[in-house]
């Protein structure tokens, strides 16, 4: 789409709406609330139903399976969705009845102000009726500074329910069996408890990125101990998209499974589009005020000034976002090391430092002015997300010494966010062979001491553009399973362009698989069940119910039906791979049938129900496709 | 589609045609020919040509990648391709002047007779003037058998070429440049010569799955110590697909980097469809004959017998199959241990015989005529993949008892093959979480003496049908890297349906990115000069060279035109993830010209550089975005 396109294209507060397709719950799921020990604290799942087990195969009542559920409320069939008047503020009270924040009379900042008071933007602006809060003066009012206290926030304990994804009441022994996990020295509970949500943030081990000007948020938790989380990006650049496509971008993101929503926003009205997407995200949402910044400077890296990011990130705080990257680890002397790579700097937040540090020839004024930004981020609770700057673009400059350099300073940046109770994630890379990931992993506990590791893949193979969400989903997959915290998506156009509405969804869905995978062989409690559940119902052919448990019901079915399109072929004890003569798993489910009846324990009484099996076979002529 | 339609399709020998997209040659590469110690070895490979790096950033000449071409005569623009006719009989002359075969004078098995006597086939049928060759009275002629008696055969020193991919001719410093890799305890030369591969061979560390009555075929080998391979399964089953679809689905699965490929027809005309692929494939052929056999008895497993295995495996191998999946390790006593599992016995064959051995509640035939199936594949030189039958089917079922048993069991298999000199290579799992794919690659390793590894996936997770290329590309890249020598590939459609040639290609790609990335991680001499050369390619936006030295040029492309559609985008300093004022590849390349100018090595000079710089920026107004 050209530029022009773009402009002529209208995005109005008094007609905007969500997409229909993002509104429509998941086939046999509802969204049910589990109540926590008050009243308001209720949260969110999906149930997904099952049908019960054929007659022939034992009649079994099979039991509803819990999943963990990004989308907020645009899955509940008993909440109106108007994107033109946001979500509920889930947290507004939570964060009053605290005590130590007070409402602004309006935004502190310059630009938000400037913004504010531009006729010219009337007709596309949120129509926000309330006004930014902040700490009071003097107030820190972070989770991890609550935590340190000892305080188990409303949040905390949302956290521990939500994590636990209801699964202590599964009563099922197959379902329940789950194998050992390979935890790499990670602490796993049995059970997530508030207590035990509250220590991992105190500890700094684990974050809840929560902006108290985003209380729509519904509490979630990333860190190592917990459900592998993923992030999606999305966001306009000066070549494409609209207020309109981003805010659907971030709507469908969540359905599928998004657990964080990055705004990388760099085209225009970046500010309106933000407060858009805050308004209606139920998901924590980061930035990289950078960007924003650059563009108040016209692009100009060398123009800008410690000033002008500060009252960015105030803009961006007073709006709600969640956790900001900052590349405060590209420190001047680190530049240098870059410049015998393959590919140099690929991160732009990384670059754009770069290209200030020497156009000034001075300390990036991010490392200068840090503990001024933890006082910032203190008083709205932003977490940091410390951007790793220096990411290798390319396999060949995979773990130098230009990546390491910075990932130490982000190490000490941690323990000066800690000392002001700030909350801290870390970035990794990137570009990194399968030989060469756990180093990564195993350097940032190291130097980060546990602070929550946040990747991009690693990709580990360069030779895929168009293919880059499979590339990285094998490094995401085995960094989560070492104990990467969270994953950040790539879609299929990395390295191309800028992902559509369908990139996205296959950008999530390949993370949420590699995010899965990391969790079982982590060996989370209540991974497998999910797993179990799916390749039960495989096995009984209830074909319905194996879409349904799937991470995407629509696709599964569709595939399916290509090759068996009469609803009968859903019954049919067998499928278009085999063929009525080659069902393995019939076959195998009368193997199973009488080896159980007789108790496989005692190999004599199984030796009998063979023989009298396969004089059974003889007599049916092994007449073993019968429908349903 | 329904049987109806299909059984409508008409496919006929004299109108049978290659599909069009299959021949085109892939964007700037061109086939070449690298000769060896003769005039008949003349080894293919795919020349990826490339531009001139800019003037204003260098202005060098960048060398051509050559890359393994498993594509074979199609892609060659000198050959003209008809089907109906076949390929060229590479390796005939290598076979005959062995003077250990003879020309029989028609097919030795009975169904072959019967096949080529039924006039109602006429005209499906392909019409091969050639008779079918076998081994004199006697005589061994597998290609173990000559590297035990220290024979190099032009296969080996074909393969050796090959598998170097003519990577010394490289005189490029920055793309020579690999990370030493991890290995597991594998042995990869520098450089692999003949005598390395005769050795490898004789050792049964490695197979060249090459039948006498597939002369077409071009030579490759399958170990460990030397490139990943993958297989690519097709074939029709009784409710889909035709011949003319199954040869497509050939020439298209090479065209994107199969290595070998399966024929798992169950439909009909087996017979005919198996022909017409061997005959027009450039690359080792396998099947699964108990799938043919148990349509002879019209699908009743209880009434196969030794006699019509036996027939099959003749019908086959006079075909020119090149290596035959025998599912023998799925003993009486192995079948009880799959009663408590979650999805039983999923492997067709293994069901199959579980069902017989049930049925008759005897010993597989299998296993009892093993030394006579040795007997048979000597004569023709058919490789052994002997089948994971009692492979798990779902993650609940990983590494268990039936599964363990079944694998120490082809291990004493391999060892009788092997004193027949008979190649073999061992099929692996299947659904295993990824904290328990090494134990799979130890115990095979440990069970089978380092015979090559061939797995499907592992699937490192049951609950995204739709995406399982994708769980299994997780798997599959990590099993590589420990030490497995070829990768079945699974399709988006696993589990749901008949993969149709979108889905090939979709699982091929992701194979190939499994198996790359696998080198990459082992240290594969020369893997990483196609990364290496991409990524500087991308770095000073050679966008056609990008797209052309990636796995699928036509993808990326499309993905990077759909956002940037005009001819100008692909030089333009910029592309539409970033817009004009983010490109840090650019950004970049400024630091590190300078830096590079003056020697990064001395700090003082880099310094000044960086001064210098800076004023040049100002200077400039940083307008570093000038279009080429």
């Amino acid at each position: 789409m050209s530029m022009t396109v773009l402009d002529q294209k209208d995005f109005l507060n008094t007609t905007a709406q969500v997409d229909e397709a993002a509104v429509k719950p998941l086939p046999n799921s509802r969204k049910i609330y589990v109540s926590g020990s008050r009243s308001d604290i209720q949260v969110p799942m999906r149930e997904i139903s099952q049908t019960d087990t054929a007659a022939n195969m034992g009649a079994e009542k099979n039991p509803p399976i819990y999943v963990y559920d990004t989308s907020g409320p645009y899955t509940d069939t008993t909440m109106k969705i108007d994107i033109r008047c946001g979500l509920p503020v889930l947290r507004d009270n939570w964060i009053d009845e605290r005590g130590d924040t007070e409402v602004l009379s309006g935004p502190v900042s310059d630009y938000g102000q400037k913004r504010q008071a531009d006729p010219g933007l009337a007709k596309m602006r949120f129509n926000l009726k309330r006004q930014p809060r902040r700490g009071k003066a003097g107030m820190n009012v972070t989770q991890m500074h609550y935590a340190r206290r000892g305080i188990i926030t409303p949040e905390m304990e949302f956290i521990a329910i939500r994590e636990n994804q209801h699964y202590e009441a599964l009563n099922h022994k197959l379902l329940a069996h789950q194998h050992p996990g390979q935890d790499f020295g990670a602490s796993l509970p049995k059970q997530i408890t508030p207590e035990f949500v509250r220590d991992e943030v105190a500890r700094g081990r684990a974050i809840i990125p929560a902006n108290i000007n985003h209380p729509e948020s519904e509490p979630m938790i990333i860190g190592r101990n917990f459900l592998v989380k993923i992030n999606a990006n999305i966001g306009n650049s000066a070549l494409g998209s609209s207020i309109q496509e981003e805010v659907e971008k971030m709507t469908w993101a969540i359905r599928w499974g998004g657990d964080t929503v990055m705004d990388l926003s760099t085209g225009k009205n970046i500010h309106e589009t933000r407060e858009w997407i805050i308004r209606n995200s139920p998901v924590p949402i980061g930035t990289v005020p950078i960007y924003q910044a650059l563009e108040k400077v016209n692009g100009k890296a060398e123009e800008l000034t410690w000033e002008i990011f500060r009252d960015t990130l105030i803009e961006q705080a007073e709006q709600g976002v969640d956790y900001f990257t900052i590349h405060a680890g590209v420190r001047l002397a680190y530049i240098p090391m870059t410049a015998k790579r393959m590919t140099g700097i690929v991160s732009r937040g990384g670059s754009i430092m770069a290209k200030w540090c020497l156009a000034h020839h001075e300390e990036s004024f991010l490392y200068t002015h840090f503990e001024e930004i933890c006082e910032i981020m203190k008083a709205y609770d932003v977490s940091f997300s410390l951007g790793d700057g220096l990411r290798p673009g390319s396999i060949y400059d995979a773990n130098d010494e230009a990546q390491f350099a910075e990932l130490k300073t982000l190490g000490e940046l941690t323990q000066v966010a800690w000392k002001h109770d700030v909350q801290v994630m870390i970035e990794g890379p990137g570009h990194v062979p399968m030989h060469l990931i756990k180093e990564n992993m195993d350097l940032q506990l190291k130097y980060c001491d546990e602070a929550p590791f946040y990747t991009l893949g690693p990709l580990t193979t360069d030779i895929a553009p168009g293919y880059d969400h499979i590339t990285s989903a094998i490094g995401a997959a085995m960094i989560g399973w070492y104990g990467t915290a969270m994953l950040c998506y790539v879609t299929p156009k990395e390295h191309l362009g800028l992902p559509d509405k369908d990139d996205v969804k296959d950008g999530i869905i390949t993370y949420k698989i590699a995010a899965h995978a990391a969790d079982l062989a982590k060996g989370h409690p209540g991974a497998q069940i999910r797993d179990n559940a799916l390749s039960k119902a495989r096995f009984e052919f209830r074909w319905e119910d194996q879409f349904n448990l799937s991470l995407d019901p629509n696709k599964a079915q569709q595939f399916h039906d290509e090759t068996l399109p009469q609803e009968g072929a859903k019954l049919a004890h067998f499928c278009s791979m085999c063929g009525p003569h080659f069902c393995s798993m019939k076959i195998t489910q009368d193997v199973r049938d009488y080896a159980a009846k007789q108790g496989v324990s005692e190999d004599e009484a199984l030796k009998q129900g063979m023989q009298q099996k396969s004089s059974e076979f003889v007599e049916k002529g092994a007449e073993i496709y019968s429908k349903l």
